[in-house]
């Protein structure tokens, strides 16, 4: 069954503020109700020698900005860590300390007298991504991003699903390559979420990193043009480096790559039965390693679920914004 | 976040007629709004020599007379088989033939000429658990039940989560103990669904007696208290022989039992890593197999999930009549 335009737009008066505090940079943006351009948009850099009251300080100021004395009708705010979503919290960031319980959306509130809403990136990149990119008209999508963690985001009648604990469609931490007893599970990478074989183990940038400077040291007469492009530097292999010589030609390159798009399809197979979406998309860096990586994704995830279910794989459409579009949704769209 | 007291009731004139057309028998009962307690409650076999039209008809009769010529207020309907639920057809029996697109829903309206709702038989019993049963207060359930097969259904503030393709929840379908590579899959169970290694081809009924027989025969010393049970017949072992010895401490029966319940913990795992729900609760056959199994299952389940995430299973709480609740609950629960 399809859910096809559920959104229910909230009637808005003046701009929406869109505000995505990222893992490396702070982002802001306005945007008119029912516009697909910015009005206004804004980036400057975290460094991650600061702390909270650096970014919020820095963040307010370039809302200020943009705004120029104008009153915002709603602020959607994306946050690179674990959020209460329903007490508007941000619980923690994996970057920058002192982010520890903080009341973002009531600070904002106040700050500004408007409604606030707050999420999680990966939640918030879903919701912008259904809205606004690769998931438009559609009733549900799972979006799935690959970079230095494989993160999930699940929308359902065009509202996040949050879980309750506010961690539903955590993709990266099913598992994506079992082991076949617990005898061999330690052969299997581990995961920082403590257990072996999951998804964000086997599948995200620095696994295939990982795993590609294992295999040239393993054998060392294969892969010739990913030593080149790294310059014989072990160190100086990235997953960015394994996709260049994969489209190459290097065949030690499309090993490592298939065997993380295999991982990563074997857990999109996992969520695709339990949830059945109408689509998935998948965004991230990792998802920019061609053609190739794209095959290994969508013919594993085919072979882990039933025939009868759909399994419709599409790049993210929206890059870096997706965040700052899913917070230009969720002003205007009421809490579930 | 939790979603409490998401039922929207739809204020009824008169009676509930609930019916549940299962695999082996036809149940049909009668209660009255906002009531906890069945006014009448009928069952007939369904004889598998039968067909659709013996099924209808029998129903049919099995409704009348429990109503005695009063209208009904609205009719809930669950079936034994997959079911497209917008469109309120019966896709398939299982084990009854001619029931292939059968417009149910829109037969039984014109019948009783009041509204009728229907759903696959997991589904509806989920939302019986989650209205009336172990899942009352809980913002999201994810039912299972564990019986010939391994099945599921979701509830998601107080609705039934279809997915795309009215498929999802298959928690059966998901992969109980992967294979550590392709080469060595075959030595895992094969599921009806064609692929090695699901919950369903470990965990059900027939997968632990297909089990212990093998054990059985590869070690001729051990399963005494099994065999004695079975009266030395391998065709007499059941899943429910299996729970009789592994209780009475035979330890070849507690290993089937272990390892069954250790597949399904693991797809439980999966599970509320991808969708976080409030709770668990497992019905079906095999979920009276006694304490050992159920600490396997939680067990398992809490090692293949996040630890910031909630790992509630309980067992289901209606028994047979979860499918007749959930069809009340479903003729008060407007369709998402």
């Amino acid at each position: 069954m399809s859910h096809r335009g559920a959104f229910s737009v909230v009637e808005m008066q003046g701009l929406i503020l869109a505000l995505d505090y990222g893992g490396t940079q702070l982002s802001a943006a306005i945007v008119a109700p029912g516009a697909r351009q910015w009005l206004d948009l804004a980036r400057v850099p975290s460094p991650p020698a600061k702390d909270a009251r650096y970014d919020y300080d820095t963040m307010l100021a370039l809302a200020r900005k943009l705004l120029n004395d104008r009153k915002p009708g709603a602020i959607g705010v994306s946050f690179g860590g674990p959020v209460d979503a329903a007490r508007g919290l941000v619980l923690l960031s994996h970057h920058v300390p002192a982010w520890e319980n903080v009341p973002l959306r009531d600070r904002l509130q106040k700050e500004f007298g408007v409604p606030v809403s707050i999420e999680n990136d990966a939640n918030v990149a879903a919701l912008g991504e259904c809205k606004f990119g690769a998931g438009q008209g559609c009733g549900s999508l799972l979006y799935v991003t690959v970079s230095t963690g494989v993160g999930g985001g699940w929308v359902l009648d065009g509202r996040i699903c949050h879980g309750a604990d506010s961690m539903a469609g955590e993709i990266g931490h099913t598992i994506g390559k079992p082991p076949a007893n617990l005898e061999t599970r330690d052969r299997l990478p581990l995961c920082p979420c403590g257990r072996y074989g999951c998804v964000e183990a086997l599948a995200c940038g620095p696994a295939i990193a990982r795993d590609a400077r294992q295999r040239l040291i393993a054998e060392p007469n294969r892969g010739a043009k990913l030593r080149a492009l790294a310059q014989g530097n072990l160190d100086a292999v990235s997953a960015e480096t394994v996709s260049r010589a994969a489209s190459d030609g290097d065949e030690l390159a499309l090993e490592v790559l298939h065997d993380a798009a295999h991982a990563l399809g074997f857990g999109i197979g996992t969520a695709v039965t339990l949830i059945n979406p109408e689509r998935v998309a998948i965004g991230g860096g990792v998802s920019k390693s061609g053609e190739s990586w794209w095959r290994a994704v969508r013919e594993s995830a085919r072979a882990n679920t039933l025939p009868q279910m759909r399994v419709d794989i599409v790049p993210a459409a929206l890059g870096d914004d997706a965040p700052l579009w899913g917070a230009v949704a969720l002003a205007q769209v009421p809490m579930r």
